[in-house]
């Protein structure tokens, strides 16, 4: 019998049908790592730093200059924004339409030098750097007033996006806080009124307590796959102690989330023959300016819990799923956790 | 300057950003016709009927028997349904997480017995009997007080997440109502009780006035191009008069529905070199029984609007999409309804 599930953060319910059974086997050839063997120019790589716009920041050997050689991880504007990062927001409407300017800001983080070095086969302390990287971007665009949300994000594959090979991630402020986040932080706030309790702690309380849908677990961080999973080895990496926003996490914590991630992308590639995947970052959203009270988060640090979303991209989207917001899930989160597990790494 | 612009039904911001300049031929080669060139066996081919799980229902030829030649239009239970038809809807709770049994009901509607026949190839009179198809479903499963939505879907292509060519379309009757059909439906009722007027019917007054994202009319439909279209080529196609239900149309409107469904498609399949799509029908949720109000469909019936989303699968959604719900479109509606109007079909 399938089951209809309801993930208690979104209101989202997701049909886990497991009678199709869905192994990690079932899901075809979808290895990523030889996609981008033909390719003979990367503006990515080192040596090619003057083919990318002016780097923003990077994390340098001493004594190296910007947009030379000499970096382990560099930011860039993206080439082809889909924001753009000069202007004001202008905000109007067209008869009952409403609109406003597209400003923004679009990053590409440019995770190593090397073109075929991905974050499994990493050392942990450069698997750290991208996450400063990470840190250093939000620091600094949250205080700029024109934006209210920073999305970091990873493409990984041409089935998940990525137009480049070369490992990076990418970064896009918005003037608006988009509508996932917007009902994620409506429906935290609303738990957390009722309960007193934020709703990410509970279910890292719940999930400890069950271990069914436990991938992996070290002293700060944790990685379930969650119990309304809308595709296959669907997985969440939390930090067990209640904390809002990434970028105020110590610096102390950044090695063992490092560990962590490069953990759980290994078992991933592992199991699913190194499939294409997204990653998105869940922080709060900017603080909001106020007189006095510069760095004002409001309720949403007690409310919201940052954590890490990772997708495989082993399934078609189909009109069902566009029309509905219903997913099908063909493997359930318990034997998506069971392989993760278990799988040697 | 890329553009924000806000979807007044759904509450969703979009990126226009049309900068990056996407024109028809941008998309590459996603043409679908060869896709089932080397497929041997069909079991929705006229013949095979016994190779299927028993017909439901069809448009039959007098004098034929059920689950033999000589249907035109035959609706059959899906063979791996992700949802069960038989059961009571048990719901229950795991700690603080809900979750009820998968019923529901998955079924295809195989539209004509002919495998290399797609809709904008047919005869008017034989897309008819298609929606005719659609019509008596929906008013059959709407009985069941199990179920609280149908959802009546297409994938053409296999990147539109169809697993076989032969043309078909599918419903699934799910014992909640999704989550995106509960967005709209709370938003345009916002609407009308603000305004007394349906948000939907706002729409077509402002897009016939403006004509800009006018892509096609008749007598009783219209088809648009959504001011906040979230994917190129997005189209809409509406009743130009107020019906909250599909399965309320009169019979008398359902020929002028075909030729304007088969008209959108073909403009789609020239326009972008037949490429894959998904429609979706937008149809009131199904009538409340109520002692003495058998079919008690509420404010419903003012304040939603039936119509059918068409979307062409050019792009790929990628980690921004999945993680904010804010789409990037590259082609502009007004763009888009300018090529489509001037195609020749």
């Amino acid at each position: 019998m399938p089951e209809l599930r309801k993930d208690p953060v979104s209101d989202r319910w997701v049909v886990i049908s497991s009678e199709r059974g869905r192994r990690p086997s079932d899901f075809g050839a979808v290895s990523v790592a030889e996609e981008g063997a033909g390719v003979k120019f990367c503006p990515f790589c080192e040596g090619n730093e003057t083919k990318t716009p002016p780097e923003i920041t990077a994390w340098r050997k001493p004594g190296t200059t910007a947009n030379t050689p000499g970096w382990d991880v560099r930011i860039i504007p993206n080439k082809f924004p889909a924001l753009i990062i000069e202007g004001e927001v202008n905000r109007t409407g067209i008869g009952f339409f409403d609109m406003m300017s597209g400003i923004g800001a679009h990053e590409v983080i440019v995770e190593t030098p090397r073109h075929n070095l991905a974050i499994p086969d990493m050392e942990d302390s450069h698997v750290e750097k991208i996450l400063w990287a990470y840190k250093q971007r939000l620091l600094d665009l949250e205080k700029d007033p024109r934006f209210r949300y920073i999305l970091v994000f990873k493409n990984y594959g041409i089935a998940a996006g990525a137009s480049l090979s070369h490992p990076h991630s990418q970064l896009i402020a918005t003037p608006i806080t988009p509508r996932y986040v917007k009902l994620e932080l409506a429906n935290s706030r609303a738990y957390f009124l009722e309960k007193e309790r934020c709703i990410f702690c509970d279910i890292i309380r719940q999930e400890l307590g069950a271990g069914v849908r436990l991938v992996y677990e070290n002293e700060y961080f944790v990685v379930i796959a969650p119990f309304a999973s809308r595709f296959p080895f669907e997985v969440w990496l939390l930090p067990r102690r209640h904390e809002h926003g990434f970028q105020i996490m110590p610096d102390e914590e950044r090695l063992l989330l490092a560990r962590c991630l490069k953990d759980i992308l290994k078992r991933l590639k592992k199991t699913l023959n190194d499939p294409p995947y997204n990653f998105v970052l869940h922080t709060a959203p900017n603080p909001v300016p106020r007189p006095g009270k510069p760095d004002y988060w409001g309720t949403v640090q007690y409310d919201f819990h940052w954590h890490i979303e990772i997708i495989p991209r082993l399934t078609k989207m189909a009109g069902f799923e566009w029309g509905s917001g219903l997913y099908i899930n063909p493997t359930s989160p318990e034997e998506a956790a069971k392989y993760l597990r278990e799988v040697e790494i």
